[in-house]
């Protein structure tokens, strides 16, 4: 039995988009001798919608859809993923009742009851399928039925022969921390193949972890496993996931049949219930291939935001410094040189080193460049603020003058360079600008509001600092030539804002990276508290946990004082620096837990555990 | 039975300074001879915390503090929220799993087992109960049992007679969307008394709408019922929601024995089990009422959100407009006139009259003030930027000019006052600076982006435009003298970024804020889409659906062309404008539904469903 996967690239919030990409690709399907095409899920309205599940006349509309899709089976069966709405009855929220449903038709017909519910329901990082659907189990817990019994395979006749099968949507598969086993369920009600759809974001070795978990599901009862995930992109506004679709057709034994590319719209064709198996290899789990997989989806994901736009001009701001370079490299990876301006604004304190390093790596690229200064604006604004006095009217006039610090000044020439010459020029040539910031200075606030933090886009914001570092050797090991400069690997990591942070004098950022960013990455992925960076240190065990050389962190803290000092500097510029987070551009997701509504927080200041403060008093004898 | 209710201020994320009040409150009520009392849902970590529910080492600390709590109960009882952990066993999302309980102790004990679980989770607007935590309903569904079977009242004895005490948690009162109703299990089971702990924002009208409910809950089986709310602020980052309190102490009957004040930490006394009922009557419903509540809670949101600052110092940008008029009021009335720092910045744009008013305003208040001009800043940035040449650096040589159009300069001198002279001016005087935004041009994105979004805090942006202007007037009638000065009520809504904009010859913003204000919200809180106006249109209801006189609509639009037109833009506008909203501040919350965290958006451009496309042919006829 020839069966078709329909990797879609989802558009998601266009329902009238995806139906004709749907009705195009089952007569495709037809045609080619199909028996059966598979959809991802929710492949009609896209999955990542915000609150828009709220608006009823939307949701109908993408469930009306279902009719058309329907109409499109005379001689094939399909499988998709769509909004059920029970206008009957009300959700939790007290407003029209929705599923996440899979829908099964065949011959113009549905099959059976046409529908499926989703069991499971995920709520952690980006999903919120509590909020805005009812899920089966809730529906046999009202009935005071088994969710045995509502979890039936759809009986499909094929050719002659009946077959059952048992249809699933995503976290159904992930079952590992509920008490409920759909998989297990659908086998007991006799399933022959299991259709899993899926919208799935890329994560690291995510596809790796799937396979063994395919195999797993099945191993005690073989049958036919697809997985149907859609590619494209979808946001939540402040955090963008990258779909890599790699549908994959796994045999009975759970090894892999057929597999579709990565990022790429296509639709595999493979085969169900047949003697003869085809098999490919399991890919293979490397370093090179994370990078490769990591520079894919970042070059994919701008590619697809900009999509979005009239325009696809991108301008961004070149420092010399290796965070834009990475930047601009991937800029022009997904959108071609002659859409991509680059703009360098020095200012005094910027060395002839970074400036021409910038330059150089726009050469490299073939890229439209200038220079501003904003030295003379800096001055001015420096001038006219500081004649500014503030007088009380309450009849007292009492005055208050406006004096600027060193940070103050700082800060000035990131605010002249993001919203006056970057902002000015981008809407000037109707062009979007980027946000070049790195996880680690984000995740401590090392940025200027209303300067640095701008952009529209945020593409590496995701990646740790000596990330960076590492997928621009392999931006210029791929490309067999220098793309990026050696001097901007050669220099330290500085702003250049200050005549403390001249590079020339090998002065730079006042982060030990090679430690920070693995600090960095305990707070926000692994979701740990700095009682536990403290009772690992304590044991001497935190260069194990946090995957970084015990001998770097004893080097650097030279006493346990030094230590904890830098601990609690480092929480504390997390915590507090969310209010820049929160004004911050949307970042492309790639990690475990991205800022945004990934990692959803909230502005509560620095606090301290109790076991946390015992330690610190056991460590420092006082 | 004497009892006291504790209406904590919360401090989110801050168990230490909580369970420190606590056990002051607990004291006290002791020694003023009462049996029992009460504190709200979450009263020791707070409820809206983020993500912060995932830190282990802060949730175990906050479970740790029940201990300390109970130790205190010696001669009292004490019913308080607080996270349960229970370390044997997972949640759905693999970490250890929680629930959002109440602990029941007395004389150094627990009573029964010592706590219940919330039964129903909200998970709609600001609230994400199923993310964090593990529901009572799961564990009957795990232990395949009732939920009656679980949802059992504890029995305390007070002064020799056993007591059968039904406790509850916010969302488990307000179940009439949910399949299961928790007080009719806890009175089947014998509940003598209800007590709810509840950590429940402030919105329009909901006290009296509780009142009734509760009324409803209890008008066949009479009991008393005992409502603990905090008061405080609690936010998740970009919407800030405030805590009125409110807490209410119930007579069977549902008559009112004894409501706390709002807005103030005060523990209040009441008796339960008397026949001799003290009643207070039910607040009186008014618009004058309401705008009493509305002015009250922000000003007592500002202060508690300046609060957690250092410094108590704001910093505003002062137009002469009705926006920033009324945000000065406000900032004045909660931070104190010595703390106001106001800056008027006109460029050639800015009327006599809008600048005359400003000064007047700050006299009126008597905050400190100053003046600078954005001209010369402003004419600077035209030429350096449009001097500027980008040259494509692929060896062709050719050349990109900037050319700034009349858009991008009003845009420039909106960046100028908000990234350049307020965020400068507010870094030197260790100031916060404020957006003056109000709900339509925020839903409009009729704003500039780096320009007057910014702000620390967005304290009018969920008011519509004439909600500004009403509440603006309640401030002069109220301190029975002009605060805000007559010409501001008198001249247009303008931005003054051009000629065209000049508010002496009656010329303003491009929005019919009578209907415009009505639309918006139809689409922000009652969640309608392009379709139901368009239908309500036709039908001739529109403004009787709107609330919103439809003659004010008829002569705005003559022709259905205009209207649609008009239709297509805002929503356009509202959709599109999603990105500037990303970058915006925290907002205030006083609506049904406020921007960012309550009202979840996507950046997913603009759709119009079939039955739009419908409805507008049959409607313009083609």
């Amino acid at each position: 039995m020839k069966i078709a996967v329909a990797q879609m690239g989802v558009v998601p919030g266009h329902p009238d988009v995806n139906v004709q990409k749907m009705v195009v690709e089952i007569e495709k399907a037809r045609a080619q001798g199909c028996a059966l095409i598979v959809f991802p899920e929710m492949a009609v309205p896209g999955y990542l919608l915000g609150d828009e599940w709220e608006n009823a006349a939307f949701v109908n509309d993408c469930f009306a859809y279902n009719e058309v899709i329907k109409d499109a089976t005379q001689g094939i069966a399909a499988i998709w993923g769509n909004v059920y709405v029970d206008a009957q009855k009300r959700g939790e929220d007290g407003r029209v009742r929705k599923y996440n449903a899979a829908f099964v038709a065949q011959n113009g017909e549905w099959a059976g009851n046409g529908h499926v519910f989703k069991t499971l329901m995920p709520k952690y990082r980006e999903f919120d399928d509590e909020r805005h659907f009812y899920s089966l189990r809730k529906d046999a817990a009202d009935q005071g039925v088994s969710l045995e019994s509502l979890l039936q395979p759809f009986e499909l006749e094929f050719d002659g022969v009946k077959r059952k099968l048992g249809v699933l949507l995503c976290e159904d598969m992930w079952s590992d921390d509920y008490s409920v086993n759909p998989i297990d369920l659908l086998l007991a009600n006799g399933a022959e193949a299991l259709i899993n759809l899926s919208c799935s974001p890329w994560t690291w070795r995510k596809n790796n972890k799937r396979h063994s978990v395919v195999r797993n599901r099945i191993q005690n009862h073989p049958v036919p496993f697809v997985y149907a995930n859609n590619v494209g992109t979808q946001n939540n506004g402040k955090t963008i996931f990258m779909f890599d679709g790699n549908s994959t057709v796994y045999n009975p034994d759970g090894s892999l049949q057929r597999v579709a590319t990565d990022y790429i719209e296509e639709t595999i064709h493979a085969e169900l219930f047949v003697p003869q198996q085809t098999v490919c290899p399991n890919p293979v789990v490397s370093e090179e291939r994370d990078r490769e997989e990591l520079l894919a989806g970042l070059v994919y994901a701008i590619r697809s935001f900009f999509a979005t736009f009239q325009s696809k001009r991108v301008m961004i701001g070149l420092s010399g410094g290796i965070d834009s370079a990475l930047s601009v490299a991937l800029l022009t990876e997904a959108l071609g040189a002659e859409n991509v301006f680059a703009i360098n604004m020095p200012s005094q304190f910027n060395s002839e080193t970074t400036k021409g390093a910038a330059r150089r790596l726009a050469e490299n690229l073939g890229i439209h460049y200038t220079s501003i200064s904003i030295q003379h604006s800096f001055e001015n604004t420096v001038k006219e603020l500081e004649a500014a006095v503030f007088e009380r009217l309450d009849g007292s006039q009492a005055l208050v003058p406006v004096h600027l610090s060193g940070l103050n000044r700082e800060n000035i020439q990131a605010r002249d360079r993001g919203s006056r010459v970057l902002a000015g020029v981008a809407s000037a040539l109707n062009a979007v600008f980027v946000n070049n910031g790195n996880k680690t200075e984000t995740a401590l606030g090392y940025a200027t509001l209303y300067g640095d933090v701008n952009g529209a886009l945020a593409p590496i914001a995701d990646l740790y600092k000596l990330e960076v570092y590492e997928l621009a050797r392999f931006i210029n090991q791929k490309k067999g030539r220098e793309i990026i400069p050696a001097t901007i690997f050669e220099i330290p990591a500085s702003a250049e804002l200050s005549a403390d942070q001249n590079v020339d004098e090998g002065k730079g950022d006042p982060i030990f990276y090679p430690y920070h960013d693995k600090l960095v990455r305990a707070f926000v992925e692994f979701r740990l508290d700095p009682e536990d960076m403290l009772r690992y240190y304590q044991q001497g065990i935190l260069g194990a946990v946090l995957h970084c050389e015990q001998t770097l962190i004893d080097n650097y803290f030279k006493t346990p004082e030094a230590f904890v000092a830098d601990l609690e500097h480092k929480w504390r510029l997390y915590k507090l620096s969310y209010f820049k987070r929160i004004q911050a551009p949307p970042i492309l997701a790639v990690s475990k837990r991205a800022f945004g509504f990934d990692l959803r927080e909230a502005q509560n200041g620095v606090h301290y555990t109790r076991e946390y403060q015992r330690l610190k008093t056991e460590l420092l004898g006082k």
